[in-house]
């Protein structure tokens, strides 16, 4: 049974509507629409669960917020919290580059380094959370943060008028179970699934098919990690409350290599000026390698989803 | 008299309607918008003037279309041409980058790279076109190609539903120009000329004061052209038909410093991961650096508006 609902996603739009931005759609061709969700506070959508999360905590514990993550999560955590005037610890593996613990620390949170992969930090923040009673926010797999993703879902429906399919980015899939779950009962006909909402493609890159691996064993499992996705899509399972979402009829397994997510990138900024990150365009690499080809006439958003790199390797 | 109108303006916006692309808006906090022009095809609002010129001359010549320019207008008179299959020469100083020839040249222009600075390429235009019989296409002063820059503000009237005002660069001033036009008589109570349109700042470098010295003088004037903003914004003389509009009641000028553009042009970066160009950020740079200061409640639009610029250079 589904533990978030469509009412869930609208509910967390009350909550966060003036605190994440309503990003802007662009169609690049008719019917092809991009949702610039890498303009989001933060660099990611991964503030708007971020929000959800802490503001449906009602009082905050004193400890406040805790998350690990080096990456998008982590500073989108750092950036709710900072805007709500909470206390937000991260905890980030020895690994971490210094400029985004600079960027962290910029936020204002507090910064504990420790461990020398991601699950180890996790670990330690997890300890700490027991010993605080602080909030904990999951990179993707708790209701309020799936809900508060998919208010990007409501947003498409509302800014394009109605999709027939949403192309989507999947690491530990709350963002594409957010938005599977923010489009239903949208116009944008189906075929075999008429008013349930648009098709979603949820794209991974090859060298970490999370989705694609538990759906074919009926269940998450464990998968390798790697390329050029790794540091932003690089849960290696996906979330338990994702699959259920990602395993229903609306949902199609796409995937794509890195090449075309590099070349997608390159595209993105030659042709459009849009600065993604590698993770960021994976969506549009699925579209621009042939992946997922639209039919005619078939109205198609693409989610950009983040934009936390370095300038200067766009045109690499 | 003024020879262009906000009729114009419509009609140029039904003529290049499905070219050029509705830029979205982006409000990064209540009643601050920022106009994303620098999403445009070409990577400024220039397309949207070329497009309209050549497609008001009804059949074109043998010759096809003829500009000077190693900007922002050469690239977008080559991009439109290119969309026209019409075919585009393009007179550049010998000065201009070998990255920026290769660019006109990728979109299959014929590119004649001639004299030492732009006025000089812009009369081997001239008397080449006068040879030709091939349309010219000016960068601010021709009456369609104010109209066609003006179709930006009908989209911020509509994308907004109406602000008190817009800010916007000016170089040689056709830009800001067609704005002007465009949103007359849109929603936004303007002091004193209530009903007329939203007040406009134009915007200008400190260092290219075209607009600045012609509202002193009476008339156009020649200044000195340096800075950051040259590239982009390096017109020496206000346009004959821009200044007869931006001398209008309901136009402020205002001017930035260097410094005040290039932190404005971080910012836009660190904050929103909009990628512009300096010119592109000398009207966000006037909101920011307190320039021009909205009042409490007052609605803004501000235009970004060109993206040409080396993605290495962003955080500079």
């Amino acid at each position: 049974m589904t533990t978030v609902s469509h009412e869930d996603v609208r509910a967390a739009a009350g909550r966060i509507g003036g605190l994440a931005l309503r990003t802007p759609v662009l169609e690049i061709s008719p019917g092809l629409f991009l949702k610039l969700e890498l303009l989001q506070h933060s660099g990611s959508f991964k503030v708007r669960g971020a929000f959800n999360r802490i503001l449906s905590a009602g009082e905050l514990p004193d400890g406040g917020v805790i998350a690990a993550s080096g990456g998008n999560h982590g500073l989108a955590v750092a950036y709710a919290a900072r805007e709500l005037g909470v206390r937000a610890e991260i905890f980030v593996p020895e690994v971490t580059s210094p400029v985004k613990v600079a960027g962290l620390k910029e936020l204002g949170a507090h910064i504990t380094q420790t461990g020398a992969i991601y699950s180890e930090a996790a670990e330690a923040a997890a300890k700490r959370a027991a010993e605080t009673g602080a909030l904990t926010v999951h990179a993707y797999d708790q209701p309020e943060v799936i809900a508060g993703q998919g208010t990007t879902g409501l947003e498409i429906v509302e800014q394009t008028g109605g999709v027939d399919t949403v192309v989507v980015a999947v690491g530990g899939g709350g963002f594409a179970a957010g938005i599977t779950l923010g489009t239903v009962g949208s116009p944008g006909p189906v075929a075999g699934v008429s008013g349930a909402g648009p098709r979603i493609v949820a794209v991974e890159p090859e060298r970490i098919p999370t989705l694609r691996a538990a759906l074919e064993a009926g269940r998450p499992v464990p998968v390798e990690v790697s390329g050029v996705g790794a540091d932003a899509l690089g849960a290696s399972t996906i979330g338990g409350l994702a699959f259920e979402i990602l395993s229903g009829p609306r949902v199609e397994s796409a995937l794509v290599t890195d090449e075309a997510i590099m070349a997608a990138r390159r595209t993105l900024w030659q042709r459009h000026r849009i600065a993604a990150e590698p993770a960021g365009a994976a969506a549009y690499a699925a579209v621009l390698s042939g992946v997922c080809t639209p039919s005619p006439g078939e109205r198609v958003a693409v989610v950009v989803c983040g934009s936390n790199t370095d300038p200067a390797t766009l045109t690499t």
